[in-house]
C-alpha cells in the first residue's frame, strides 16, 4: 500500500508513531498528483515544491517530537474558492485570473493551525455555480463527469491525489461530486464552519465542508473547522461538539427516516436498491425505521431557485458590468437571468424557505436522521444534457444532480454522503444521511458505524 | 383634574390604593372620546359597553384584593392593525373591513393580562403605508396632521382619550406621531415585542411599542411587552430585563452622542434650539455630551425604501390582484411601484443594511445614547405636500418625517421620543434618544430623569 492510498486517520496516527514521515506522505500524494492530472486535472494550482518544504519543516518538528496539531503534515487539496495566502484562488474563471488573497480564509487558516499541508487548489465549476466541472474528469472513468461544483476536490481525493479536501455546497456542491466519484462528503449545519475568504455563490446557502475518503476521516476534519468566526455574519456561536468516533457499531434506538415521498422518485432503479440495501444495514445494526413524509416538495426547485440566482447575480454585479466576456457562457447567462428577477420572486423564496424550515423541524422531530439517495443517478457521460426516466419525464443533468442535495441548504441542516456500493457500470453510489441542526455527531456516528461494515474501499483506478 | 387626565403610574397606583376605581377612571376617558371623537376621529372602533363591563370586572375584583396585574383597570387603545378577539381590526382600510380576529394578538394578550382596558381601536394610515393618518386631526391643532401611521393612538393619548396606547413603528410610525402630538413614543429594540397577530407592512423593519404620556408609562407598558414569541420568528431570546425607575436624576457618567452631521441638517431652527437646550439639560443633570459622527447617511433613504417598498407589495400580494381598488390611492401606487423593483435593489438593500449595522455598532461604541431631534418640523397643516428648506431645498412632508426615524428602523436599535416643548404656533417639539440594542432601560432612565426636570406636562386642548 501507498501512502497516498492511506486514510487520513491512519495517516495521522503514523506520522504520530513516527512510522511515516510527511515527507514521504506529502512525495507519495505528490507523485500521484503527477500520475493522475494528465488524466483528471482535478488541480488548477499544484505547489509542489512549497508543499514539500512544509513537509521537511513538519517531519522536523516532528521529529522533535512537536505536532503541530491533529493534520500534522497531512496532504490536503482546498477547492479554488478558497483563499490562500500566496497562492492565486481563481475559482476556476478568467474573471479571477490574477487574485492573490493577502490572507488566508478562516478555513484555510484553521487547517494550516491543525498542521495540514496544502498542495494545490482543486478545479471547480467556474464560481461554483454549476453541477459538472467540466475541466475535471470522473475518478472512475474518464467518460463521465466529475460532478460539482467541488469536482477537482472529490476527484484528486477518490484518486488519492490528495489524502483530503474541502469544498463548498450551495445546491449539493459537496456532496454531488462526492457521491459521484465514490468519497465522503459532508455539508456541515449553515453557520457551523466559516465562510470568510470563500468566494460567495448563494451566501443564504453556501456552506464549506470537508471530502475525504473515510467518515472517520470528515470527522477529523470537521473537527478542525468549527468555532464560531465574526467575520462570517452567519457564523454560530456554539459550543465546540466532540466529533470523535468510537469502534461502537451499535446503532440501536437511533431512530432513521426513511421517505415515502420525493427521496425515491425519479431514482435509478440500482442506486435505489443499493441505498434500500444500505438503510438495511443500518437496521441490522439496531436503528429503527420509520416512515417520513417531505413536506413541500413542490417547492424545493423554486425556492432553491429563488434565492441562488439573485444572490450570485448580486454577488457579480460589478464585474459582469466590466468584464462579462470572461465567464464562461452557461455562468454568463445564469447571471444575466438573475437581473430580470423581480424582488417579489426572492422574498417568496425568502418566505417559502422559513416555513419549510418549519416544517422540517416539524416533520424530522420523529427522528434521528433521514437516509435516502444522494443523486438519482451515477456519474453522466461528458457532454450529456439530460436524463430521462422511466416515465418518459426529461430532466436536465443538473437539475438531476441538485434535486435530492437542495433541501438541506434550504433548511440548513448538515447532511453526509458515504460510498454505499457501485452500479453495473463501476460508477459510485451514494447515500446520504440527513440530520438535524447540529446533529453532525450523530451522522457521522451512523455513516462509521455502516463503513466499519464493509469492506475497505480502495482509492479510485483514476485511469 | 379628571381621572382621564392622569398618568397611566398615577393611576395604577390610586386602583391599587382603592382611591380611584377602574369604573370612574373608564367612564372619565370613554366621557373624553366622546368629548374629543367628533373632533379628533382618533378611533376607528370605540367598544364602550364592552370596556364598562370590563372595568366593573375590574372594581369587583380590586374590592375582593384581587389585581389582575400592574395595569389593573387602566384604559387603552390599541392601533387598529394590532388583532384583538371578537373586536374588528380594519387596519383603517376597506380591504380589512370585515376582518375579526378569532385570538388576540399576543402584545393585546399579554396587555390583557396585565389588567389593561381596551376602550378602543385607533386609526393608522391605511396598512401604516403613511406618516399622515389623513382620517384623524392632530391633537394640538385640528388644521394639523396627525402625524403617523400611528397618528390615533399618538392623538388619543395626547388627548386623554386613552391612557395608553400602542403603535407600530416601520420607518418611524411610533415616534413620528408622538413627536408631532407632544407625548412619549418608545420603539423597542428589534425582535424584542413580538409581532404576531398585528398586521406586517415590513417584516424585517416594523415594532410594536408603546405610547403614553410620561417615560414612566412607557416603562410600565413596555414591562408588559417582553418575552420570547416562537410565532413571531424575528422574536429575541433575551431574558426579562428591569425597566423599573427610581427618582433618582442623577445622570453621573452617562455618555450622551450628540450627532454633528444628518440629525440636526434641515431642521426647524426652534426644533434644533429646543432639542440642543433638551441636551443642554442633560448635561446638567450630569451627562457627558460627546460628539458622533453619523455613518453612511446617504445610503438610509435607500435602505429604509429598498428593505420596505418590496416587503409591503409580498404582503399584500393576493389583495392587490382581487381587491385593488378597495385600497386608498397612496397606498395602492406604492404597492404597485413595488411590483417593478428588481431583486437586485432588495438585495442590495438588505447588504447595505448589514453594513449600516456593523458601522452604527462601531459609531456608538463610545457613548451610551445618542441624542437628535425626533422630526425635523413640527406638524404640517393637513394637505401640505412639501417642506421648503431654508437652502431652498423641498422635500415632501413624509420623507422629512421618516428621515430622522428611519436609521433606527434599519438598525434595530431603540429610540425613545419625548416631549421638549412647543413652537411658536404652540405646537410640540420631540426628542428622540437612540441606544444600543436591548438598552431600553438606559433611553428610560435619561428620558425620565429630564422629564422630572420639567413641569408636569397637561393633556393636549384637543379643541
Amino acid at each position: 500500500m501507498q501512502p497516498y492510498e492511506l486514510s487520513l486517520a491512519s495517516a495521522a496516527q503514523s506520522i504520530r508513531a513516527r512510522q511515516l514521515s510527511s515527507v514521504e506522505l506529502v512525495d507519495s500524494v505528490l507523485g500521484r498528483i503527477e500520475e493522475t492530472e494528465p488524466h483528471l486535472q482535478a488541480y488548477v494550482t499544484v505547489i509542489a515544491e512549497r508543499a514539500r518544504l512544509a513537509a521537511h519543516k513538519a517531519e522536523r518538528a516532528a521529529a522533535a517530537g512537536h505536532f503541530t496539531g491533529p493534520l500534522h503534515g497531512i496532504p490536503m487539496g482546498l477547492k479554488d474558492l478558497i483563499d490562500t495566502e500566496g497562492v492565486a484562488t481563481t475559482a476556476s474563471s478568467q474573471v479571477r485570473a490574477d487574485h492573490r488573497a493577502d490572507t488566508d480564509s478562516t478555513v484555510a487558516a484553521q487547517l494550516a493551525e491543525a498542521g495540514a499541508v496544502l498542495v494545490g487548489k482543486t478545479h471547480t465549476h467556474e464560481f461554483a455555480y454549476g453541477l459538472t466541472t467540466p475541466q475535471t474528469r470522473n475518478a472512475w472513468g474518464q467518460d463521465r463527469v466529475a460532478g460539482g461544483s467541488s469536482g477537482g476536490s472529490a476527484v484528486a481525493v477518490a484518486a488519492g491525489a490528495a489524502t483530503f479536501a474541502l469544498g463548498t455546497d450551495t445546491g449539493g456542491s459537496i456532496r454531488v461530486p462526492s457521491a459521484l466519484n465514490g468519497v465522503v462528503g459532508l455539508k456541515p449545519t449553515y453557520g457551523l464552519v466559516s465562510r470568510h475568504g470563500v468566494t460567495s455563490l448563494s451566501w443564504s446557502l453556501d456552506h464549506v465542508g470537508p471530502i475525504t475518503r473515510t467518515v472517520e476521516d470528515a470527522s477529523l476534519v470537521l473537527a478542525a473547522l468549527t468555532g464560531h468566526d465574526p467575520r462570517d455574519p452567519a457564523s454560530l456561536h456554539v459550543p465546540p461538539a466532540d466529533y470523535r468516533l468510537d469502534k461502537d457499531q451499535d446503532l440501536t434506538g437511533l431512530r432513521i427516516g426513511v421517505p415515502g415521498n420525493y427521496y425515491f422518485d425519479h431514482v435509478d432503479p440500482e442506486i435505489e436498491a443499493a441505498v434500500r440495501q444500505a438503510i438495511a444495514r443500518l437496521k441490522d445494526l439496531g436503528a429503527l425505521l420509520i416512515d417520513v413524509e417531505i413536506p413541500m416538495t413542490r417547492y424545493i426547485q423554486a425556492i432553491q431557485w429563488g434565492l441562488m440566482v439573485p444572490e450570485a447575480t448580486a454577488y457579480h454585479e460589478r464585474t459582469m458590468r466590466s468584464v462579462p466576456e470572461l465567464y464562461a457562457d452557461d455562468v454568463r447567462i445564469l447571471l444575466e437571468a438573475g437581473e430580470l428577477m423581480p424582488a417579489g420572486d426572492y422574498l417568496r423564496a425568502q418566505r417559502a424557505r422559513t416555513l419549510m424550515q418549519q416544517a422540517w423541524r416539524d416533520m424530522a422531530g420523529a427522528v434521528d436522521i433521514i437516509a435516502a439517495p444522494t443523486v438519482p443517478s451515477t456519474a453522466a457521460k461528458a457532454g450529456q444534457e439530460t436524463v430521462t426516466w422511466s416515465d418518459g419525464t426529461v430532466e436536465s443533468v443538473s437539475d438531476s444532480y441538485v434535486r435530492l442535495s437542495a433541501p438541506a441548504n434550504i433548511t440548513g441542516v448538515p447532511s453526509l454522503t458515504l460510498p454505499v456500493g457501485h452500479d453495473r457500470a463501476g460508477l459510485p453510489i451514494g447515500m446520504q444521511l440527513i440530520g438535524h441542526p447540529l446533529g453532525e455527531a450523530t451522522l457521522l456516528r451512523a455513516g462509521h458505524a455502516y463503513e466499519r461494515s464493509e469492506a475497505p474501499r480502495p482509492v479510485a483506478p483514476a485511469r
